[in-house]
């Protein structure tokens, strides 16, 4: 897979390393420290509240920085004095969290009356709100406009942005959209009044609009998506285009901002593709943003000077090292993708050099905007502007609001231009920000704590020193070790992995149609009765062809197998595990293709199909570990006697998979009995035999003995009976429905004559699966997550949520965001990749889903719906997602898995009757809470006894090993797929005991 | 529990320490090592054969030494050339053993042709055997009794020893007897004709036999067992008495040997008792060992010497090291009883001289052997017996056959009398014998081994350091660390363990007839029907009178334990575990009263109650640290995510328990699922629902709340159907007959409207347990382990052993041993600790025994059967043990579970076709083989496909933790009681994820 692969630091500019600068540099930077410590001074009330509270932070160690950070987040969602006071126990009276003297009573005693909690949460958001609005400039434009005006007296020119939420649905993007308009407006009538200010407004290359916003682009589109490279671009042009004209016309000026690496490849395509229409060609007052923190920011400015130069206009480029070094770090480890940043400070600040170096002395083709706080890197721009006789003003400097305006001073001291970021906004939406800024204020390797440390001048202007990053480990699916590290999923942010898949669905097509055989002893054979399968998304189409098997065939899958046992049993657990190991690598050879066939045979989006095949290859991997681990043999050797605990295979197993992850619940089952000695017989689901087939495949150019694994796909009616009834079969594997799953328990535990196990069964069955809204969840994780829980794959996943309980406040919000979302779902065929939900499986599918609607509108009220587009009516099985509210508990709606995309949203006054809801269920599979209630947290997971509970995320997508995944109840009994129990249902265990005292004298050791 | 704690040393003589005896013994102790430095020579062939040997086997590590003698050990019962290069290249050709240059390639193509293996073969048995009789003074009396003559030529006086298999029957007895008594009568002939030779016949006190002979009192009988003290003591007098009397007649002396430590007590006893009956009373010319290993043995000394005065004529007293410190030291380990003998050879040494001051002091009462090859102890003696002026003579030395005759030499120029000891007998049973010999001289410890290695002076005589042993480490039952220790059975070979549990069967004799009552919801209950259990030793007792739950209790039960599930799934398991540890306990303090409850109860025998109640208290204390070991859960954090696998209860559990083990069985399921969170419904077994109201009794006591355990005795199939098929019911667990279990898993498997979890069933079944005995096979121990599987409490448990198959050569020896072995049985009441076989059950499990001994009459040959006395016949429940041979592979007897002491013998011509036999039976529970050969332990291991696999020793007695207990096929569903993954089966696993990502920011760790 094509990855973010780390570049290495290249020269990019003859000046960056160069000593006359190195020496101008020092020089510069000494000037600018010492005008610093000149505006050095008391501080109002705000910045000594500030200053207390950073010193707390910083003084209590990480988990009292943490605490307080979190207390933070979540304040602006607490509506109540109550609930501040309660969540300020809870978040600081944890006993790792060191408060100063006193503080920690306080607390304590301040809950105990309402006028004290009163008073303490007023004292709290009043502080709260007191340090945010030291970093965001106003609730609204027209506070923020008071702030500006200041700015501009001290010399500071600004660049205005718009605090926003997390955008879930197209009416907020919408809104978003009209927010610009409107500033854009109100800041040309502000400004127009304005006396002209040169050192702002004028350049070596011209005039500087007095107006400048910044904009983030994925805020324009609720469905933007990289993956969905074509549309998201459409569709953020066609929003960023008003903007764009109304701020030419108004004469302001329009920067680009830059959020997450996933969307830098997408944010610089529509940057690029729009401001080469013909209405912005030549037209130099745009921007964007480099982030020198990316390994690969280098290269992305020689390409974007590259494209500039083409285009024929200069566009300015805001230069800073990058604001989502935790996030981006976290989320390549929780992906196992690439880091795509630097790990350490000190060569981000390298980077920064070399890349300010590359832009300062392309000034006139990509017009630099030096933004940091950091002295060195301000000081080493002045001395390359020096160096390369730029003249002055064509170097832009900027800081952000409430932090580097001491910075800012000084430089204008110096002639400079400098711009302030003002971002504004509510304080809800700002928490984020506010946090940002709180986190990098406090982190050690950040500049501006090191300045108000005192940290001596020559360390504060070091050159970045160029440490290396120690190497990652390189992990491959020959990795043995017991860390267990699973396959990454595609990352199709990458454009070369969207043209990969793109080229596998063409190639497929290709293929549509053609038999899928029956595999018996290593041989294949055919079948008079075939069954078709229509592609779900285009019905009209054939995906595959599954021959049935015949009775006979049955039988003899049953003799292959059972002949295959001894040998098999009695193959050394390496060898068998080796065979799944291979059996990856095959899947992994064949992933796109395999995914591509989960588009056309089932229905299934890119990303989900792609995820099904990384779970079947986590499956091989981690179960052939697990049987390392169970092949060392458990020792309890005494004096003169040895005793060993082993296990062995059961027996001929019967695997019957569902459709619905066609092939990593085939795998994982097929595989578990493989890899612990038993043949299999593989039954997959008749609506994916042809993904099913791959496993077969795979397995076969591992080179699984003949015999060993048997693929039998029929109609489950037919053969499944006489599978699960055969003496021979020792285990069986079943996932699916729970009628089925419990008509298989009760054939499998009639023991015929002759039959020499007693049958084991593996059922994981259905789910009715609650997630539970807390009145301080973080909507805007909150919706998303319920969203992508329901309408994921269509909602046909046994873990996909299908209730949601919302508790008490929470529901004005929550339900309106939730209801806009889901009108935002882009219903389109599973090839798409600007498709968000694809069709369900089948007719019947689309039927049953129906019929649930239909039964929403009687017992409940339908709270949105998406849209299926009219073409696409009859064109294949499309469901509208419908989301209802006032439900019945005890309604069909609430109580039947639906497996489809239909939620019930049911409301509760306090988190003990969420709870009651949420378990009140035949199942017990999945359930999920979002809640900012650190009691809340630990209540739910010791009473939401689900399988799987997920906290502040997506109750689906569990991985193997991370999340071991199966429930209890009617949800199956009680086993964990991807878990370290998982295998000892598949074996029998033998103890040995070797009594080695002879003569009355033993060995010493085994 | 008493036990044998080690004694602390004290001085039991002012000698012992004296500074002029040291001197002395320096002066004497070089003046000997002088001597045997003359001594030294060449030596014939034997002896430079012998070093060779010696030296292969110590310069080849530690691996290589032990496979030579366990080869040595094997080679007499080698019938072929064939098997005898085989084994030769098993043992010999291991990557551990070091041999030298050239010997391996030798060995691997000597077994190549017929030719060299006859060659090879008959050099390796020539040069055995010539080591052998290096330390065997001959095959028979006759080859002995020229050794005699020639010591006797050097000075050297003797005592003679009959090396003898071990004794496996009354007839193997009564043969061992007769030889001593022809000894006596030859010897008396031979050395009739001897002129005199005063050193060796005058002593101050008198004559001194010539004829002396070493008789071990555990060969005379072969029921020899110190817990049934009185019979056993009774039936060693009545077989000493005419060796005693005959002795005297002809002017001999007797020795009485001593053994293993567990037969110290009751050897002393029988020593003492015979020595004061009138017709030995005045009878100097005997005498009795003393261990000076042994911590305790200066206590016996004193004790002796206040005995012999007493009784009013002295007794001899030959003081030695000890030969069975391995022994010793395995046993003790395996027992987890106290270690009896010092673990340091310098502290035997120390003890040694204390020892021997104390009987040089009173030479008088206890005249003194030193029987030492230590030239340091002898010289001490020497000194001592100076220092108390004992005259010449008054202390005798004594030396081994082949290892001693330099220092004896040294001694008699002295004008010491010098006695060698003179084992003789056939190779085969003079392997162990020889084996001891070979290990004494090989170890590091030993001063023969010293003096050949050249030691100097100073080293070989420097008194014995005080080396402390360190303390070992206090297990307890409150010990929670992940070490588990088994709770040691109780040792009866201590007296006051005999008059404990002597004191509970007068005590419970008391009790007997006592309502058992139900217990529900903490409440006790009677019923209006009872149900009477007569004592199975004596039917016409009633031992316990038991309440039969009805259909309303029933229900009540379900009730009770339905509402207590929720509040005991989410007590913290840690408490739950402290409740099995408190349990524990309170079964350890019943404990003598639960055994003498079995006995009535049930018929169990001594040993086998106690050891049921140490296995209860194992389970609990196993399965409390088990939980405590899946309590911690698993994490698998990554950045930004938490997550966590824990595990909760599933649900009510009926547990459905078995009479064999009427409190083990119950308490180890019970306890899993109590421990695990679930409540539970226990019903006992009719036929012992007393014992089994024990565990309710000491869960009470524990404080187990009300509800979470209920006490349901009645009638299984009254209310053992509503139980299963009860929709509140979770879990069952049971233990019994297949037909049963089969029943149970059917009618679990039924899932009603409103059952909330699919049941768990976790059964063991039966079993029909075979064991091979191979032709090298150690037959010593095959017949006494075979014995101990089949009739260990009348063969009623599921491991018993019911088949035997014997592998070709082995056929003659094994089935004359077992036969004899099988007739020498005692059946007797169960309260009789002489009873080496109780009765069975009840009535209709005789009839069953009866009908399947009547079967065997038909369709085999009965090779032997026991006898039920007369007098028992109608008291009790009693049956013959019955072993049957040429039985009918496909017949009743070898493929049904009998549940009783019936066995049925077949031949294989080789271990392919034994195995076959061995495998084809539909259980797959217990195994044995008895086998010397390293390939076909090996192969057994890997392909005797049962359960529980024991080498080499008897197949039941699984210990918790050492030895899960449990097999696959229809034995039962494939778990392991007390075993790693037992508990597992009572749970449900959960999976908890936290996205801990705010912000983009996540804390470290969790």
């Amino acid at each position: 897979m094509l990855d973010h692969a780390p570049a290495a630091p290249r020269a990019i500019s003859p000046f960056a390393g160069d000593s006359s600068v190195e020496r101008r540099t020092q020089e510069l930077g000494k000037k600018l420290l010492m005008d610093l410590q000149r505006q050095e001074r008391g501080g109002g009330l705000q910045d000594r509240l500030y200053g207390a509270m950073m010193g707390i932070a910083m003084g209590g160690g990480d988990a009292t920085k943490t605490e307080m950070f979190r207390f933070v987040d979540v304040l602006p969602a607490l509506k109540t004095p109550e609930a501040v006071t309660t969540h300020l126990n809870e978040y600081l009276l944890k006993p790792a969290v060191t408060l100063p003297a006193g503080a920690s009573s306080v607390l304590r005693f301040g809950g105990r009356s309402a006028f004290t909690r009163r008073l303490m949460s007023a004292a709290v958001q009043q502080g709260t709100r007191m340090m945010a609005r030291r970093f965001i400039a106003g609730a609204d434009a027209q506070e923020a406009l008071g702030v500006v005006e200041g700015l501009r007296r001290q010399n500071l020119a600004f660049t205005m942005d718009l605090l926003g939420e997390a955008v879930t649905s197209e009416a907020e993007s919408l809104a978003y959209q009209k927010k610009y308009l409107t500033l854009l407006t109100d800041l040309a009538k502000l400004t127009a009044r304005w006396p002209a200010r040169p050192i702002l407004e004028a350049a070596p290359f011209g005039g500087v609009p007095r107006v400048n916003v910044s904009v983030k682009l994925s805020a324009l589109y609720a469905r933007f998506d990289p993956m969905a490279a074509e549309a998201t671009s459409e569709a953020v042009k066609e929003r960023l285009r008003p903007i764009l004209t109304l701020a030419r016309k108004t004469g302001a000026f329009v920067n680009v901002d830059m959020e997450q690496h996933d969307f830098r490849g997408i944010t610089q395509r529509i940057f690029q593709e729009i401001l080469c229409e013909d209405e912005y060609k030549d037209w130099p007052d745009v921007g964007i943003v480099v982030q020198a923190y990316l390994t690969r920011s280098s290269e992305d400015l020689v390409a974007l000077r590259d494209w500039a130069e083409q285009r024929g206009t200069p566009v300015w480029v805001r230069l800073v090292k990058g604001a989502y070094w935790d996030y981006e770090t976290i989320i390549a480890a929780q992906r196992g993708h690439g880091i795509p940043v630097y790990q350490n400070k000190p060569e981000t600040d390298a980077n920064y050099e070399r890349c300010a170096a590359f832009l300062i002395e392309n000034w006139r083709t990509l017009r630099p905007a030096i933004a940091s706080h950091n002295v060195r890197s301000a000081s080493h721009a002045l001395a390359l502007a020096e160096a390369v006789k730029a003249p002055k003003g064509a170097v832009e400097f900027q800081v952000l609001y409430g932090m580097g305006e001491s910075l800012g001073r000084a430089l204008v001291a110096q002639g400079q231009r400098v711009r302030v970021y003002v971002p504004f906004g509510e304080l809800l939406p700002g928490m984020a920000y506010l946090v940002r800024r709180l986190l990098e204020n406090t982190s050690n390797d950040s500049f501006v704590k090191k300045l108000s440390d005192h940290a001596d001048v020559a360390a504060l202007l070091a050159p970045p020193s160029a440490v290396v990053t120690p190497a990652r480990p390189v992990l491959t699916l020959s990795n043995s070790s017991q860390t267990f590290v699973n396959d990454p999923e595609t990352d199709f942010a990458v454009p070369e992995n969207q043209e990969r898949m793109q080229k596998a669905l063409i190639a497929v097509r290709s293929e549509l149609g053609l038999t899928v055989p029956i595999v018996i002893g290593g041989k294949r054979e055919s079948s008079e009765e075939t069954i078709d399968r229509a592609d779900p998304s285009d019905t009209s189409r054939i995906a595959s062809r599954m021959s049935c098997a015949t009775r006979d065939q049955t039988e003899r899958a049953l003799v292959s197998a059972a002949a295959a046992f001894p040998a098999w049993r009695d193959t050394p657990p390496s060898e068998r595990g080796a065979l799944l190991r291979r059996t990856a690598q095959e899947l992994e050879k064949r992933r796109f293709k395999i995914a591509a066939w989960q588009v056309y045979e089932v229905g299934k989006p890119w990303r989900e199909a792609d995820a099904d095949i990384a779970e079947a290859i986590d499956f091989c991997v981690y179960y052939a570990d697990e049987m390392e681990r169970m092949t060392a043999p458990r020792r309890r050797d005494i004096p003169g006697e040895w005793n060993s605990y082993i296990y062995d295979g059961r027996g001929p197993a019967v695997i019957i998979a569902p459709w619905n992850f066609p092939l990593a619940i085939l795998t994982g089952m097929a595989v578990a009995a493989l890899v612990t000695g038993n043949p299999v017989i593989l039954k997959p689901a008749e609506q994916s035999s042809r993904v099913g087939y791959f496993l077969m495949e795979a397995l076969e150019a591992a080179g699984v003995p003949a015999g060993v694994a048997n693929f039998l796909p029929g109609v489950g009616e037919t053969i499944g009976p006489v599978l699960v009834s055969d003496p021979r079969v020792a285990l069986i594997a079943f996932t699916g429905s729970k009628d089925v799953g419990l008509s298989i328990i009760k054939a499998a535990a009639e023991t015929p004559p002759g039959q020499r196990e007693i049958k084991r069964v593996i059922a994981e069955l259905g789910g009715k699966n609650a997630i539970i809204i807390d009145e301080d969840a973080d909507l805007d994780e909150a919706v998303l997550g319920v969203l992508a829980s329901t309408t994921g794959f269509s909602g046909q996943k046994c873990s996909a949520c299908s209730r949601v309980i919302v508790v008490g406040s929470a529901w004005e919000a929550f339900q309106s965001r939730l209801a806009e979302a889901v009108k935002s779902i882009r219903i389109g065929p599973a090839e798409d990749p600007a498709t968000t939900m694809g069709p369900v499986v089948d007719e019947a599918s689309r039927e049953r889903v129906q019929k649930y609607i239909a039964i929403g509108k009687t017992e409940a009220r339908l709270l949105a719906q998406a849209n299926v587009p009219a073409h696409l009516e009859d064109a294949g099985n499309y469901v509208p997602a419908a989301v209802f509210y006032d439900c019945q508990p005890e309604g069909r709606l609430c109580r039947e898995e639906i497996f489809g995309p239909v939620l019930a949203v049911l409301r509760a006054p306090n988190l003990d009757e969420a709870l009651t809801m949420a378990s009140d269920s035949p199942y017990a599979l999945s359930g999920g809470f979002y809640s900012r209630s650190p009691a809340n947290i630990e209540r739910i997971r010791r009473e939401f006894r689900v399988g799987n509970l997920y906290i502040n995320r997506k109750i689906t997508g569990a991985l193997v090993d991370r999340q071991p995944f199966g429930g209890a109840a009617m949800s199956g009994v009680g086993s964990k797929a991807g878990g370290p129990d998982y295998l000892l249902q598949f074996v029998v265990p033998r103890t040995i005991t070797e009594s080695v005292m002879r003569r009355g004298f033993a060995p010493e050791a085994g």
